[in-house]
């Protein structure tokens, strides 16, 4: 998994009609240390994420294993949302600060 | 799942027989702030996307899940045509326009 | 899935028991300019691609959806030879020319 | 497989239901000489890994083959905690030294 | 499937328990023209493959498609010991030479 954090979002009326009623959230992908990289990637929302939110996500087939997205062509997840993580002993994020 | 533009297409008469009237799309890879990032795939389409489109595909294992690629050697898939998204509160992007 | 363009083969005698009678080929990867990579990958050919010949392949789990590869600890395969392709309204390889 | 270190955790309340009870640990990816490569991944624990603990991980749908992360959305698994490991006939790593 | 040689070995005494048996190496990763990458993985060896042999080896959900791996959290396995192989009419690699 990697840490993202919610930045948009895609609107698409002419899809696969099993992704009906899906959300796609655009996530900025965050370094371990909370910090931007730059890349993004475009995930189905599994937990009711919204935007600005910090979230883990999960891609390829693992990417499947949940409700919103079981045999859907889904390849990124967002499966958490953050409460806070540390590295190396140091807090580096918590919601909400 | 990443952003592409429809920028040409493959015409292949030897190929495995479960491709057989499958449309092989050429997409560049799109960043999220809609720029061209130099790098391509060739995607199977699953939603009738046509030249010039702007669409959302997936990769691996998740290419297989639609009706057009299920049990198929395909590894990347056009799964949407995108009308629009936002990033960090601006349309970046809009169908037609 | 990508480009690639036969530029070689591996002789393997001692190899997992299901890999037996299959042809193992060096790809080296084009970009869609038609231009080598530098980058090359082994992959097992499906279609019949003989030295030279430009084709499509196919990585991952999706390299096991044919006949040749079926259950095989294959992850790349070549799934179609490409006859010709097109980028931005311009023929860029034509097979034969 | 890859090398890791175990360097931080992630707390998450919201998450998919069938990600309750797992342990989100954050990896420093390690090169084959044991040094630190600056890029990180969250896996989850299969083996009761602890703090700067050595350990392989594994990725992709085959980080689904344990007890603790079977048909669960998580790509990232630590499935071994390593005692030694040698290269070119050199001991790189021995836990504990 | 991509190139490479044996270089090292990793011990693991705590581990999922579907591993135990299995040995796990580490291959440098070859350019099609056997060069060095400088990158390594871990692989399971599903073929009797020894320190400075050469091989091929799979990655992803392929790699768990031998009787060794089957079901197993591995996402790289040793599937072929190389005799040799050729490159633009020329044999870069023979074995025991």
């Amino acid at each position: 998994m990697q840490f993202g954090r919610v930045v948009g979002s895609v609107v698409s009326t002419q899809k696969e009609a099993s992704l009906e009623g899906l959300k796609f959230l655009i996530l900025e992908i965050l370094s371990a240390k909370n910090e931007p990289t730059g890349s993004h990637v475009v995930a189905i929302d599994a937990v009711g994420a919204g935007v600005e939110e910090t979230v883990l996500f999960a891609t390829g087939s693992s990417a499947r294993q949940t409700k919103a997205t079981d045999k859907r062509p889904a390849d990124a997840v967002i499966m958490a949302i953050i409460d806070s993580w540390d590295l190396g002993g140091e807090i580096v994020f918590r919601k909400g600060e």
